[in-house]
This record gives C-alpha cells, structure tokens and sequence, in this order.
C-alpha cells in the first residue's frame, strides 16, 4: 500500500449525505423506509444510484435479475474486479441502513479513490443486489443465490409476490431486467458492508466487527393438533390444549439454545391459533421455528435435541405435532485471507475490533460459496434493525467505509 | 302429580324431527348450523317456532330485544307462568343442539301436554331468547341479561356488529322488534334444558345433569411488551421475547388451575404476535385469559395466584406484561328447591343421573339472578360444542326433555 492511500479516508459527510438523500425514497413518516424490491421507491432509488455512478465514471450494467454493476477500470484490465456493495431495498417498515450503507459506502470508496487520484491494479465493481430482504418475492438474497447457481434465472424470474406479480413483471415494469446473464460479471472477491443487527459491537463499544463467520440456519415449520374444546366445560385434565403445548415446545427451544450456547440461537418467531375465542381451548396451532449456529455440529445438535423435546411433549399431551425442516442453509466461513484484510485494515486505521459471526445472512455468504468473500460490520443502535428505529451513528458509518475501502485497496493493488 | 302425569312421556320422534327439521336453517355443509342471531336464518326459525307455538295454542308475544315468549295458559291465570325455553341461534360454526334442544323440547312439552289433554294449575311458558351465543353482538347471554336488569334495554339496542349494524336496525330488519317491554314477561321460576358441552355425563355415563351450580368467570386482556429483534444476530441471554414470556403465562395459568382443581379452570384461548416473522423475535403479544370456577373463594385465589405468577415472570424477563380483568361474573347457585324438582324428576324417571356444575354461562344463569331457576342437561358426544360435529343420542335429548316436562309439570302443578 503506497503511503498516499494508507492516510485516505473517505468524505464522512458526502457519505452521510447520500444515505439521507436516498433514506427519501420511500421514506416513512417514522423516519424509516419502506422501499420494497423492484417497486416505484425501488426504481426511483435505482435510478439515483445508476445516475451517481456515471457521473463518478462508471460503467454501468444490469444482469438479468436487475442486480446492478458499476465497474471502475483497474490498471491491470486481464483481473476482475473485486467487488464490493450491498443492496438497497428494504423492508416493508426498514430503516436508513440495512443494506443501503454497504452500497453507498461502496459508491463512497469510489468518489474518494476518484478524488485521490488513485487507480487500483485490478478493477474494482461496485454492486446493489436485488432482493435481498425477500419481503416482496421470496426467497431472500435472491439475486445473489441465483448468481452462484442455487437458483436458475428463469426460476426466480418465475417467483410470484402476494398480489401475483412475477420478478420478470416487476423487473419489465420498472426498466431494470438487464442484459447480462446472471452471473456472468465475474469477481476476484466480494467485501460487503453492514450493519451488525445485533447488540454485540455496541454492548462491547467496539467499532468494527470483523465478520469471520455466518451462521447456518434450520427453518421448520411446526403444526400442534390438539383439540378445541369449551374453556369452561372441559375439565383440565381432560383437555390437549394446543397453545399450552406450543408453550412446552417454546420453553424448550430456548433452553437448549441456551445449553447449546453462547453460538446456537433459536426462535418461534410465528404462531397462529385456528378460530380463536376467548372462551375455546385452542385446538390447532401452526407456527415456525428458526434456529441458527455458525457450527454445523451445534447445528445437528440443535435438531436432534429440538425433535427429540417436541416428540416428548407431543407423547404427554396427547396431541399431534408435525415438524417439517424446510430449509437448511450450513454455516458460513469466511475467506481467512479477506477476513486478515478486514483486520488488518481495523487495525490500521486505529479502530477497535472484534471478531464476530453473523447472525443474519447477507448476500456476501452466498457468493462466499464461489469466492473468497467477506464481511465488515459496524454497530447499530441498540442492536435493532428491521425497524423504522434502526439507527447508527456518522462515526461507525465513516469507520465501516474507511476500514471497507482499505480492505479493497488491498486486495485490488494500489497501481504504483 | 296424577297418575295420569307421571307416566306421561313426550314423542321422542316428534321432537327429533323438529330438531333436524329447523336444522335446515342455516344448514352447513359438515352438519352443523349457522344461525347468527337476527340474521335472516334466525328470521327463519323465528317464523317458524312462531307458526308452530300458534298451532300447539301458545299466544305469542315478543320483547323489545325479540325474545320470544309463548304462553299456555293454566287454571290459575292470577299466577305467574312457569318458564322454560333455551336459544335458537347458533356459533358461526355450531351445531345443532346447542340451544335449539332447550327451546325445543320446551315447545314438545307443551305439544305433549296438549295431546294428553293435561291443564297445569299455574301457566307455562315457553321462551326463544334472543343473542345467547354472542357471536354477532356482544355480549352473549344479552336479552335475558337486560331481562334482569344488567343492561339497559337501550344500551343493547345501540350494540353494534362487526358490520356497524346495531341490534335496533337487526331487529327492524327482521320484523322482531316486538311490543313487550323487556322484563315485563314475568315467571315464578325457569327451568333450561341443554346439552353438556363438556365431557363429564358421557365419561361417567350418566344420562341426567342435574345442575345445581354455574361457574363464576374471570376474564382478562392481557398485552406482553418485550422487544422485537432479529432471530438471527440476538444472542438468548439479550432476548426479551414475549412469546417466551406468554409460554410461562400459559403454564402457569394452566399449573396453577390444578392447584384449585377441580373446581377451576384457565384458559389462554386467544394469543396474536404483533407483526409476526418467521426470523423476528416476538416484541408484542395480545392475549385473553377465561379463568372459571363455581366457589368464590377459588375465583379470589386464582386471581390472586394469576397475578403473582404473572409479575415474578414479567420480572424475571425484563417484559412489561398488562393484565386488566374485564369481566367478573360470580357463580350461580341455582334453587335448591328447583334443583331438588329436576333431580326428583330424573330419579323418578328412572335415568341415571349426577348433581353437575355448568362450565359454560346460560340464559338460566342470568335469570337464577332475580327467580328460582335450575337447569338439565344431556350429554353430547366427545364433549364438543361450538362445533359442527356437535352431536347428542335422540335417547338422551328424550331424556331430558322428559325431565324437563316433569319438572315443570312439578312447578307449574297438575289441575286436578
């Protein structure tokens, strides 16, 4: 790293700027966004990005699931580029920075390299993923799983939202169903910032998170069929309450996260009683489960443990409980060399870090699958995201870009 | 009683046939009825017991609420009239005996009564009450409650349905506003006839309940707020998951109603997560609890107990849980002489029966508040109810209407 581009910093304030500007599209009276994927507050945003990466020299390209590409030319034109970005659609009541700070951030690292002066060896592509939330169209990180082959094009194309609208629909609708085919813009490695969406960097005041991991997920989806019956007529211990079991199997999943702990997690995030009433002892639940740990063998603990408790529960209530695993995605283990990047950038630039494990996906585990990737984090205001809350400060922000740009400058070159 | 009185029995296929006959209305396709109350099937059966009180000689009047009244008269007209009946509207999804057994079997005795030519001493007089089940308008039990003097006949006038629609404009639409004031109808004590709703009479294998006791109920709304936080990336021990919280609510209702048991049951029936997703810690839960006894003092103590189970939870999870009692209602003792005339009846009969408390609230329930009133009951099948697979044997509603005519018969006396 020449000695000029070890002092570089990106423009704290240009940076903060453009996350308010864009925050607009879709803005929430809450002061959230709702900018759902490939919607009118999706393009408008799309629109803004393509424009601000012209106008920083860009060159600009769409594939075929609307992902977007911003190439800026490397000395070295036979590698390609190390990527870097995000996505910038939210959720139906998002905040200001899931997603929308790794892509700005990027579009940052390149106005400021601009500015400097600084041409990398290799070339480096700055990306805004479609769909990452996966509230509109399911599934999530769509765009980047059918990228390194986990999805056909034409199958995601084919992905109906509520209301019945095809990906290929709202993509035509909106302009963004590109020309290149999905995967065909190649990277050396893939750097993606974010937000943590966790309480940890913020309980520990540590500034960055170096993302070495990212958990593996079980998905199940759960139905307890007991028997509805009348609340005051049917004596207790004559009834097969389905809520008191869901209850029993609710307990249970937390204690053995808790035993499989502090790197298991587990939740029953939805549960909805059939034809409730105040006065009916429910008689049928469904609900789903989503247990995570960044250890595959904690991961086939968690299952064994998980079916084992709600067989027991089932047998002594006498009531049927279906579990059906509905997706099993392993755990993620980040490129050890890019993880050292991110370190070393941290480290470098004189913040304080930890390693940590991503507890969410992002789009950077699924092309962690295809090439080396990794991940920078930095804190976020009481752990909350997925909220109209979610907030994070100019600092950490500035710190994630700076510690996002170096980790680039080094693994694209500084051409000398 | 005459001779000729106590071997007299009602035609068990006639009021079989009426059952399933006014069963049409309102006919599901599982078997079972809905007959929302003032709806146009209530209409129906309306006009139809109406035309069929008129045959057997009954003069009819109907109450400002609808409730219909239909008069035999006795040899002692300066006597008020012995009252029986029950309800005949029906759960959204509900059977075909809840309710219709009562009112029913009342008009078989007074058919039965006629065709053995027998005149009572005091009147009779058979009763449909309007908006027992409480589905459409809140709340149930509404027309023998404003009966009593719970409600004003105007205040329930002005209650309105999930539509706007109030009982008033119901009423009117149906032609069943009618000219009596409510509570002008006057009885000397009134005897319900309905099926169980619950599973003891068939677990023991008892044909007659005779019920000398209602449940108390306790009802509360209950709001646990934790925080809502991504399931992926909040380690458990930062968790404050309301569907956790509610887990022990739930158990602890259910726990604590065996401690009181058997007089006493708790019920969660209702239960619904704010914004729920499948990878989003509960933040916020809505709950009901339906918490019955027939002693006063076990409705103190589960109050009490409920309570205190509810704080330490709250506590120990760092969640803020509300709990507002919304409805008391104190146990029914219904009159031991009345209840002494249905038990004498039963033995006389020669049925097997049992002395039972009623889980569930009736019209009788209200009316024991300011006359002599006592209850029948049969069993129905499995216990169900507020179900179309309700279902009970044409021996056991033969039974118990046979009970209930000489019950009557006992109250109203036999002219001589």
């Amino acid at each position: 790293m020449t000695p000029v581009a070890s002092n570089l910093q990106i423009d704290s304030a240009r940076l903060w700027d453009t996350i308010h500007e864009t925050a607009k599209f879709g803005a929430t009276p809450k002061g959230g966004v709702r900018r759902l994927t490939l919607g009118p507050e999706d393009k408008q945003v799309r629109d803004w990005f393509r424009k601000a990466c012209e106008a920083a020299g860009l060159e600009v390209h769409v594939d075929g699931l609307g992902s977007m590409f911003g190439l800026r030319k490397g000395r070295d034109m036979s590698k390609p580029p190390v990527g870097l970005g995000s996505h910038l659609d939210t959720q139906p009541t998002g905040g200001k920075f899931d997603g929308v700070l790794g892509t700005l951030a990027a579009l940052e690292v390149v106005r400021t390299l601009n500015d400097a002066g600084i041409e990398t060896e290799a070339p480096i592509c700055i990306v805004n993923w479609t769909n990452e939330e996966g509230s509109r169209f399911a599934p999530a990180m769509m765009a980047s799983a059918a990228y390194v082959g986990d999805f056909t094009t034409d199958d995601i194309l084919s992905r109906r939202d509520a209301e019945g609208v095809t990906v290929a629909e709202a993509l035509d609708s909106i302009g963004y169903r590109g020309d290149s085919p999905v995967g065909t813009q190649k990277f050396t490695s893939f750097v993606e910032l974010h937000i943590e969406q966790g309480p940890i960097l913020e309980a520990e005041n540590k500034t960055i998170g170096v993302v070495d991991s990212g958990q593996g997920v079980l998905w199940y989806d759960g139905q307890i069929i007991g028997f509805e019956s009348h609340a005051g007529s049917t004596p207790m211990p004559l009834r097969r309450d389905a809520l008191a079991t869901l209850s029993e199997i609710v307990l249970a999943m937390e204690s053995i996260a808790k035993k499989h702990g502090p790197k298991a997690v587990g939740t029953i995030g939805e549960a909805v009683i059939a034809n409730p009433s105040r006065n009916v002892i429910p008689g049928e639940i469904a609900f789903t489960i989503d247990c995570r740990s960044a250890d595959a063998a904690i991961m086939d603990a968690l299952d064994k443990d998980l079916r084992a408790a709600v067989a027991e529960i089932a047998a002594q209530r006498k009531v049927e409980v279906k579990l059906n695993l509905v997706w099993r995605k392993p755990p993620t283990h980040f490129d050890p060399r890019l993880v050292d990047a991110v370190e070393n950038a941290a480290q470098a630039l004189g913040y304080s870090h930890r390693r940590i494990t991503s507890g969410a996906g992002h789009d950077a585990c699924n092309l962690n699958t295809v090439m080396p990737a990794a991940m920078v984090f930095v804190p976020c205001k009481d752990g909350i995201s997925h909220n109209e809350l979610e907030d994070a400060t100019q600092a950490d922000c500035t710190a994630g870009a700076n510690v996002l740009m170096h980790t680039v400058l080094a693994l694209a070159g500084v051409a000398s």
